[in-house]
C-alpha cells in the first residue's frame, strides 16, 4: 500500500487485544465523564487469582469494542471534559477560542511536488488558542488551585493497584531508596495539582490534542518511557510512521516523539496526532531547517516562529527547544572526541558561529514562552551539547548548558509554561548520579528526561542494552522519563521490530527504577509473574509479562506441545529433575514436619537440647 | 550430522577470524615459552590509527594459522610450561604424578544404551594428581612466593593496553569509583601472586586441563563473564555442546560452565574439556544425581566423592558446591514466593529433609577440599538458597547461607584451595550493593561470582536485559565474574543465537563495570569506537565493536551499498542534514576563528570588553 495512491491512503495500523487481555475503564469517584483505561489480564482458572490490572498506554487500538477509523482519528475525549465543565457553569474551563488557523503552505511539507505529496488528513478541525487573561496551561490551573480533569485522570491512572496494597505501601516505600523523591502511598488529585504547581511534574497536553489520554511526568510518579519515530530524507512513509506510533504505544510507550525530517512533515504529523492517545513531542527546528532548504545559516526567528505556531495549532504536546546552546559555550566542545552530536544542538551551533551571534532561541525565549503558553505546549529544554561518547561525559560544555537550562526553566515558569529538561546521552555508570543531582538543583526539580544514557560506546547493534543499563539507574536516581534507544542507534533507522525491542527494554528499565525507588504498587506485577512461574502456570507467566508473544514463542521453541504448557517442568531440567518441583516437595515436607512437631521453633528447641543448634532463627539470620 | 553416527561423529565447530582481525601472540619479557593471545583489529588505511588490540578468549578457533582437529583437542600448552620449568631444574614445578585413573563406568554416562552412547573422545591421556607435600594449587604456589607460568600469563594478558596509557592510568583510576578495590596502574606478576595469596583472586586451572589459556578472576582485574551450556534430558547433543562452547568463547566468554544433565554427561564433558582454552566449571551434584537415578534421597557421600574424582581427572577447573545449604536453613525458605530455585540447592534441601540430617557436603567439606586440592580445582561455593524472585531478595535464608559460605571459605583456604563465591539471582537495584558488601566482608574478599542479578521479574524473554542491568551494577560494586543469562532464561534452553546474545550482553555489563571502576585501559576501546563513529569510518566502527556482524547488518538494512560505508552521513539524517557533519563544520569554523583571533581566550577577552561575557571559561563552567 502506497500513501500516494489516494484510494489506499489510509494507514493500516495494528489492532486487537493482547493475549487474554481486555480493556476496562474506571472513573474517579464523582467524575463519570473521566474514563481511565486499564488492561486486565485474565489468569487461568485454577490459579485462584483475580484478573491482573496494568497501566495501559495503547489507546483504543487494543479495545475490542472500539471502531478504529484512522481517517477520522480518535475520539476527542478532552473536548467533552471541557464542554461538560463549562456546561456546569465552571467558567474557569471556558478559556479558549476557536480561530482561523495559519494556512498550510507548500514549504510545510518540504515543497514536495504534487505527485509525492502525502494526502492531507481528511478531517481537519479549527485550532483553538488560549484567551488572554485566562488560565490555559495545567501549570496555571494548578497555581490557581484548580484541579483539572487532566489532573483527575492521571491521579486515577497512577493509583493503579495502590488501593489493594495500601496497607503495604508504607513498607514498600521504606524498602526502597528514592534519593529524596516524595512518592506518596496514595496519589490524590490534590497531590497531582501540587506537584504541577511547584513545577515538579508536567502533563503535556496541547489544547489542540483533544484525543489525548493524559499522562503525568515527574519523579514522584511512575517512570515514563518515550519512543522516537520519524521518517528521514532517506526512507519511510506516512503510513509507516502512524503504524510505528500505534505499535510503540501497544508495547507501553508513554509518549512518542516525531523526529521526522525531509518531505511531508506536516501531513505526517497531522495523521499521527489525530490518531495518538499519547502526548506527541517534536523538535521544531528540524522542520524550520527544511523550510530554509536545509541550510542552518539561513535560519531566522521568523521561520522558527511560524513553525512553532504551525505545530501548536496541530496539537503537538511538547517541543524540544535547544535554547541552551549559547554562542559562548560552543568552543567548549572543540576538544571533544565526538563534538556536538545533538542534531538541534549542531544546527544552532552552526548558526551561532556563522552569524557570530547569540542564539535566537535564547534571545527570543520570552516570545517562545508566550506562544507555547497559549496552547499549553510543554517545554522539553533540549540538551544540544550532550555528550556523544564516554570520553565527553559530564564535561564543561554539558554542564554549562545545564546552567542555562536552569535559567530558562525559571523564565518559562514565570510565563506559566510547563517544563521538563533533557539529559544525556553517553555516561559511564559512576558519572550518572551527579547528572541527576545537578539537574534537580539547577532546574528547581523540573522533570528530567534523559536519552539512555549509554554506559559504553563499544556495542553498536546493542545500544538498547548499553543504554537500558544507564536508563534503569538514572530512573532510579530521579529521572522522570526515559527516551528509548533502539538496537539500530548509530547504525540506521529503527524498523517495527526495533521499535518494539526498544520500548520493551525501556519498560524494563523504568519498572526496575520504580521497584528500586520503592513505588508502592510496582512489585505487584513481579510477584504475580513469580507466583505463576513457581506454580508452573505457563500461560499466566506469558500473559503477565511485558511481551507475551516473545515469552510464548521462546517456550514453544523447545516445548511446543499444548500439554507442555500445563506441565510441571520446563526444558531446562526436564520432567525427572526440576528444582521448582523439588522445592514444592521440600515445602510440603516442611509443612508436614511443622504440623507433626508443632512448629519449626519447637523443632529447633528439641535439636538444641540434643546439643546442636540445627535451626536458625530468621531474625538472627537476617542481621 | 549425528553424534551416534560414528563416521560423522566429529563435532563441527565455528572457526575463522573475526572481521579484519588477526590473532597475535605476545610473550612477557624473559618468558618466551609463554605466548599470550590477543586479537588485533586492523583499521582503515586513512584513519591514521594503528591496529587495535583486544583481549581474546576465543582460542585457536579464530587463528588462521591454527589446525583445528577436534578429535585431537587443543595443544596442551601448560604441559610445555611445566616441562620447561622442570627441565630448568626448578623442582617446584615437578609436583604431580601420572597415575592410572578411575575406570569409566556405564553410570558415568547415565547408563545410556550402546546405541545412544555418544562416542568417547578418542585421544585420552592419563590423569595427573598432586604429590603429597608439594605445592599443587596456584594458592599454594602464591603463598610460597612462587610466581607460576599461569600467573605470568594472566599478568601479561590483563595488562593489555595499559602500557600505552600508563601516563593516563592514574587519571583514569581517579576518574572512576571502585568502592575500595585496589586496581593498580600496571599489573605485575608479583601483584597477581599477591592477590592470589591473599585469596582475593583465583586462576581456575586444573592440572588435568593443560589446554587452558589461564584467566584470573578477582575484583582488581578485568570483570569476567561466564557462559552456561549443557544438554538436558530433553534436548541437545554432544556436538551441539562443543560448538556452543566454541561459539561462546568466540564472543568473549571467559569461562564456560557445563551444566549438562541426563545422558552422555561424561563423554560430552571430555569433548568439551579437550577442546576448551577457557576454564570449565561444573556442578558435580548434577551428575551424582544421575548416578542415583535422579532421586535426591538416594544421594550419598560415596557417589558424590566418586563423581568429584571422575571430574577432577577429566580436568574440570572449578566446581560449584552447594555446601552452604544446611538443614537448619531450609525452613527459612518456606514462606518465599519462589522457594528454592537453585537446582543444586533444592537437591540438597530435599536430601537434608528426607534424612533429617545435616548436608553431607557440609559435613564432608574437609574431604572435598583434600580431593580438589590434589588437582587444583577451584571452589565456586554455590548459593543454593539464592532468591528466585524480587520478593525473596536479600532474605534470611540467603544471608544465613552466605555466613556459612564465609566459614567454608576459610576452611578451603586453610586446605590450600582456591575459592570464589556464587551470588544471586533476582535482586531489585536498591538491594544489590549490600550483597557485595556482605560477601566481601563475610568471605574475606574471595572473588564474587553472580548470576545477573535480574532487577525485575516481569520480562521473561528479555532476562538477558533485566539481568544485564544488575550485572553491570554488581560488577561495578566489586563482583569479579558475571554469569550470563540468556533471553531464554525461565523459558527454554538457549540455542546458538541466545548464547551469543547472552555473551554480548554480559560483555557490555562487564565492560561498563570496568569503565565505572576506572580501569586504566578500559576506555581505550570506547574512544576508538567513538573516533571511528565521528569520522564516519563505518567499517572501523563495525570492526571495533563487540559484534561486528550485527553492527554491519543493521547498517546495511537501510544503507546497503558499499559507497554508503564511506559516506559522511547515515540513515538517521541523510546526506543533507547530519549533526556529525555539521559538527565538523563547526570545528573547522572554530579552528579558523581560533587562528584568526589568536585563540578563543583572546576572543573572549574582546567580547568582555564589548560588555558581554560571550565565551565561558572551561574551568568555571565545570565547577
Amino acid at each position: 500500500m502506497n500513501i500516494h495512491d489516494k484510494s489506499a491512503a489510509v494507514p493500516h495500523v495494528t489492532t486487537g487485544a493482547l493475549p487474554k487481555s481486555v480493556k476496562v475503564f474506571s472513573s474517579p469517584e464523582g467524575a463519570d465523564d473521566i474514563r481511565v483505561p486499564f488492561r486486565e489480564i485474565a489468569l487461568t482458572e485454577g490459579s485462584g487469582e483475580p484478573p491482573f490490572r496494568v497501566y495501559d498506554t495503547s489507546g483504543a487500538y487494543t479495545d475490542a469494542d472500539a471502531q478504529i477509523d484512522v481517517e477520522n482519528g480518535l475520539d476527542p475525549i478532552r473536548d467533552d471534559w471541557r464542554n461538560n465543565r463549562a456546561a456546569d457553569g465552571n467558567a474557569e474551563f471556558d478559556n479558549t477560542e476557536d480561530y482561523e488557523g495559519r494556512t498550510i503552505r507548500p514549504e510545510d511539507n518540504g515543497n514536495v511536488s504534487a505527485s509525492h505529496l502525502a494526502r492531507a488528513f481528511p478531517n481537519m478541525r479549527q485550532p483553538k488558542r488560549g484567551l488572554d487573561g485566562r488560565a490555559v496551561t495545567q501549570l496555571e490551573f494548578a497555581r490557581k488551585g484548580i484541579i483539572t480533569p487532566e489532573m483527575r485522570f492521571v491521579a486515577h491512572r497512577e493509583n493503579l493497584g495502590r488501593a489493594a496494597t495500601l496497607e503495604n505501601a508504607a513498607q514498600a516505600l521504606s524498602d526502597g531508596e528514592s534519593f529524596g523523591a516524595s512518592i506518596p502511598e496514595h496519589i490524590t488529585p490534590e497531590f497531582v495539582r501540587d506537584e504541577i504547581a511547584r513545577g515538579r511534574a508536567i502533563i503535556p497536553a496541547n489544547i489542540n490534542h483533544p484525543e489525548l489520554e493524559p499522562v503525568i511526568i515527574g519523579r514522584n510518579f511512575l517512570t515514563k518511557v518515550n519512543a522516537n519515530i520519524g521518517n528521514s530524507a532517506i526512507s519511510s512513509s506516512v503510513e509507516e510512521e502512524v503504524e510505528k506510533m500505534v505499535w510503540a504505544i501497544r508495547w507501553g510507550a508513554d509518549t512518542v516523539m516525531d523526529l521526522s525530517t525531509g518531505r511531508n512533515i506536516h501531513n505526517t504529523r497531522e495523521w499521527i496526532l489525530r490518531n495518538s492517545p499519547v502526548p506527541i513531542g517534536t523538535v521544531p527546528i528540524y522542520q524550520a531547517l527544511e523550510k530554509v532548504d536545509g541550510d542552518p545559516v539561513k535560519l531566522n526567528w521568523e521561520v522558527y516562529r511560524d513553525t512553532l505556531i504551525e505545530q501548536c495549532e496541530q496539537g503537538v504536546d511538547y517541543f524540544t527547544i535547544h535554547a541552551g546552546v549559547r554562542l559562548g559555550y560552543i568552543h567548549l566542545t572543540a576538544d571533544r572526541v565526538t563534538g556536538i552530536v545533538s542534531r538541534g544542538g549542531s544546527i544552532m551551533a552552526k548558526w551561532c558561529l556563522a552569524h557570530h551571534r547569540e542564539s535566537f532561541l535564547y534571545e527570543r525565549f520570552d516570545e517562545i514562552c508566550d506562544i507555547m503558553r497559549q496552547y499549553d505546549v510543554s517545554f522539553s529544554l533540549g540538551d544540544g551539547l550532550r555528550p556523544g561518547s564516554i570520553a565527553d561525559a559530564n564535561d564543561a560544555a554539558q554542564f554549562a548548558e545545564l546552567e542555562t537550562l536552569g535559567e530558562l526553566t525559571k523564565i518559562a515558569w514565570d510565563k506559566g509554561c510547563q517544563v521538563m529538561i533533557e539529559g544525556p546521552g553517553h555516561v559511564p555508570m559512576q558519572k550518572i548520579k551527579v547528572n541527576v543531582e545537578k539537574q534537580l538543583e539547577t532546574c528547581g526539580e523540573a522533570p528530567f528526561y534523559t536519552l539512555g544514557p549509554l554506559t559504553t560506546d563499544i556495542a553498536p547493534g546493542y545500544d538498547h542494552i548499553t543504554s537500558g543499563i544507564g536508563a534503569a539507574m538514572i530512573g532510579w536516581f530521579g529521572t522522570s522519563m526515559l527516551c528509548y534507544v533502539t538496537p539500530k542507534e548509530h547504525l540506521g533507522l529503527p524498523n517495527r521490530d526495533d521499535v518494539k525491542v526498544g520500548v520493551i527494554t525501556y519498560k524494563i528499565s523504568a519498572h526496575a527504577a520504580d521497584l528500586a525507588k520503592g513505588h508502592p504498587a510496582a512489585q505487584l506485577r513481579d510477584d504475580a509473574v513469580s507466583r505463576a512461574r513457581f506454580d508452573f502456570r505457563w500461560e499466566d507467566q506469558f500473559n503477565l509479562s511485558l511481551d507475551p508473544d516473545t515469552a510464548r514463542s521462546y517456550h514453544d521453541e523447545t516445548l511446543p506441545k499444548d500439554s507442555h504448557k500445563v506441565a510441571h517442568f520446563c526444558s531446562m531440567c526436564g520432567p525427572k529433575f526440576c528444582s521448582m518441583k523439588i522445592t514444592q516437595d521440600v515445602r510440603d515436607y516442611a509443612a508436614k514436619l511443622n504440623d507433626k512437631e508443632q512448629g519449626m521453633a519447637e523443632m529447633s528447641e528439641k535439636f538444641k537440647e540434643m546439643g546442636a543448634e540445627v535451626y536458625v532463627d530468621a531474625d538472627k539470620a537476617e542481621s
